[in-house]
């Protein structure tokens, strides 16, 4: 592999405007582990903006924030687009045991939840230690509150989650039964008190019933409670619906200096839950890419195409893709490849490409790259890529998935401590190194993920 | 030392009643590492009483548990001793950022804070790095809250703790130079949301103002945005006096076979703050002492002298040693030596004893029946052996100290986060089989820590 970093350097200093050479790539690279940007654009973020649920006040200004710091950054083609978001919000939240062992418990409201009458919901509670025991019962559970305990798998990847997530989803499964209420313990691999939120699901077959997150020790208090005999909650959930309020995806450029019709589209969302300040779920994920596209900006001559960041508007609880899919459908051929960082600021150690991409030539040194990042270039085309680009990717662009390391990632994510004290600023940059470095290479390149690469 | 040790052992099973040997000790040690009562008392207390701020109904209950607890574990002389505790508690606590980038911050009041009037109390916000900082200003902080962001360092003994904890006694300090409330970085070592409370000072010399802590990373949200210009915060703290509470030290005997009279008292208190279920502040304490001498209790024949379990009544906001001082005043030439566990269940790893004590012949096995547990035993004499034994303690009594490695007590010390989920099991009964051990050769001997050794 050196041999042929040699011949591709080589054959760039004799061709001003050949695709990009890895010499470049990888000061690009090296410079992006020392590069502020990241750090300032998160910093920037969580101090100035903070929690920003789509539909809320913060993520108009959240809005302003983007545009403004895409504009200080050298970005052109600044912009938002707007879409109507129904949001939900959230109001005062409390859960408590009244009997026989009265305790405060705390507890988060899932987003889309209905909310309690005022003075709350009580009920005896039944738990059960796996959501797949709520399945299996067909229907004896009358004026119940349900509480799901079951834990998380701490994986690096994102399989931890996948599994355990669907508990979130279950408060019509449990209303179908005769519930009144679903308590599920948070989707995380931590033991802090925190509750960690998210959307739950609430199906048009079921009664809507309130259903929030409890801290994990707090899942495990009631299952201890419960062993002892019957235990009684009331749980007040306050929320509400902004049926007009809308969200926007910002988004800027570094045009290209050759083809600047041909697109690269990268980012990460810009909305987050309320608990925190959305530092890691992602904030992260758009300094990475922010940062990743100014230092390719900063060169001599830009890359022959364009990359545009886009700040999504709102992932957490739906609409940026299809939104975005709506506005840029006509645009999608010419989308040459399309990424998202949202998986928290820790480190990349793995990237998917399209099929193929490793035989273009342009991409042949990407695995020597990298390597020094410890990310290992995977011959599996990506599985998951983000949703913020699945609509695109529905309508056939190409996407590539830059794997984090997620073992710690949901300790945090979606509870009040996912601030910037859980960001590792190395880790941060190792991100936005890599971003540069395949950024660069495709945006350099005439690669065209649509057809067969040769053998 | 093996020699020593056969010595010990065989001379002890040709004298029925001689002094405790080190073969039962070593015995004792090693059936703890096993036992579950630690565990089971302090999941009892965790899940059936949980939070027990002394004065608060939680802690009569509490009360009621040990009383029960100690009981059915076999002890006798059961009892609670009374004593009045006028009582500080929380009602609703908020603070957010106002302007220029409104956010909501995570705070807790300081046990003995003043409240807000209802609608809070809204400033400009002075950011002091460091509390000498606060020392330091005759008089500039008119109007406005102080915030003290210092962090607070790691350190495996109470050391860290120590220096950083006078910065929460500090609102005093800031009335007196004009300021309208107080807010401090938690002290903590950890870099999660939930903020940590204690108790705070008010001096007579100064106009009493709110005081809170906050989440550490809220403490560095608001020096980020200080360092941009001026911040405004509101606080709200609601708090009030239950002026005629009570609060009792619980206690309970293992009586000696030969001695009974002669007593060694030992115990975790049984009061904790609020935000957690107050399991490694103090209910491990509780739990191992407790569980220790249940341990001993068990054998064909009791130690020759009682071991007295009390499990205190008001550490946190103070009285508990006071009132027992005051209770056992006459007492106190029989109680052979005193030591508290009160620095949560993580494991013990040096064990200070009253000057001298490794001449004591009774005492010479411990080095070798604790170094398989990773406990030296030092030639210091104990510097803290507790709150709760420090006034029998300035009476005369002996004290002993087994320190307990506190690198990760002070991420979780007085938050939410003081649940039984942070209690490590192996470590907990670690600790119990240091305390069986050494309770067990101090109550089987007649060794009077009063007295100069033999060299």
């Amino acid at each position: 592999m050196r041999r042929l970093l040699i011949v591709v350097a080589v054959a760039c200093l004799s061709v001003p405007a050949c695709a990009g050479d890895a010499r470049t790539a990888a000061a690009l690279r090296d410079r992006a582990l020392g590069d502020p940007t990241a750090w300032n654009v998160l910093e920037s973020l969580t101090t100035e903006i903070g929690p920003r649920p789509a539909g809320s006040p913060a993520a108009q200004r959240a809005r302003d924030w983007g545009l403004a710091k895409l504009r200080a950054l050298g970005f052109i083609n600044v912009h938002a687009e707007a879409f109507p978001h129904p949001s939900w919000a959230r109001g005062d939240e409390s859960a408590e045991v009244t009997a026989p062992f009265p305790q405060k418990l705390s507890v988060i409201g899932l987003g889309g939840s209905v909310p309690t009458p005022p003075n709350g919901i009580e009920a005896n509670i039944v738990v059960l230690k796996k959501y797949a025991d709520l399945l299996a019962h067909p229907g004896a559970f009358k004026g119940k509150i349900i509480v799901v305990d079951q834990p998380m798998s701490r994986t690096k990847d994102i399989a931890g989650y996948a599994e355990a997530v669907v508990a979130r989803y279950g408060a019509s499964e449990a209303a179908k039964r005769g519930a009144v209420a679903y308590l599920v313990r948070s989707i995380s691999t931590g033991d802090t008190r925190e509750p960690h939120t998210g959307s739950g699901k609430f199906g048009a077959d079921a009664p809507r019933i309130p259903a929030a997150a409890l801290g994990v020790p707090d899942a495990d208090l009631l299952a201890h409670m419960a062993a002892r005999g019957p235990v009684r909650v009331r749980l007040k959930l306050a929320s509400f619906v902004r049926p007009n309020s809308m969200a926007w995806n910002v988004s800027g450029e570094i045009v290209g200096s050759a083809k600047p019709s041909e697109v690269i589209v990268i980012g990460g969302h810009l909305d987050s839950w309320d608990p925190g300040t959305g530092a890691i779920d992602d904030g992260a994920g758009v300094a990475i890419t922010t940062a990743a596209a100014h230092l390719i900006a900063g060169l001599p001559r830009h890359p022959r195409r364009t990359i545009r960041v886009v700040m999504w508007g709102s992932e957490e609880t739906g609409g940026s893709s299809d939104a975005y899919l709506a506005a840029h459908k006509n645009e999608a051929p010419k989308i040459v490849v399309m990424g998202e960082s949202d998986l928290g600021s820790d480190r990349a150690y793995a990237l998917e490409l399209p099929p193929g991409a490793l035989r273009r030539p342009a991409l042949r040194p990407l695995s020597k790259l990298l390597a020094p990042l410890g990310i290992a270039v995977s011959r599996q085309a990506p599985k998951e890529a983000g949703s913020d680009v699945e609509g695109l990717q529905g309508a056939g662009v190409p996407v590539f998935a830059l794997n984090q390391d997620a073992t710690r990632y949901f300790d945090i994510h979606h509870s009040a401590d996912d601030t910037l004290a859980e960001v590792d600023r190395a880790q941060l940059n190792q991100n936005v190194a890599a971003w540069a470095v395949l950024l660069y290479l495709v945006a350099d390149s005439d690669v065209n993920f649509r057809t067969k690469p040769a053998k």
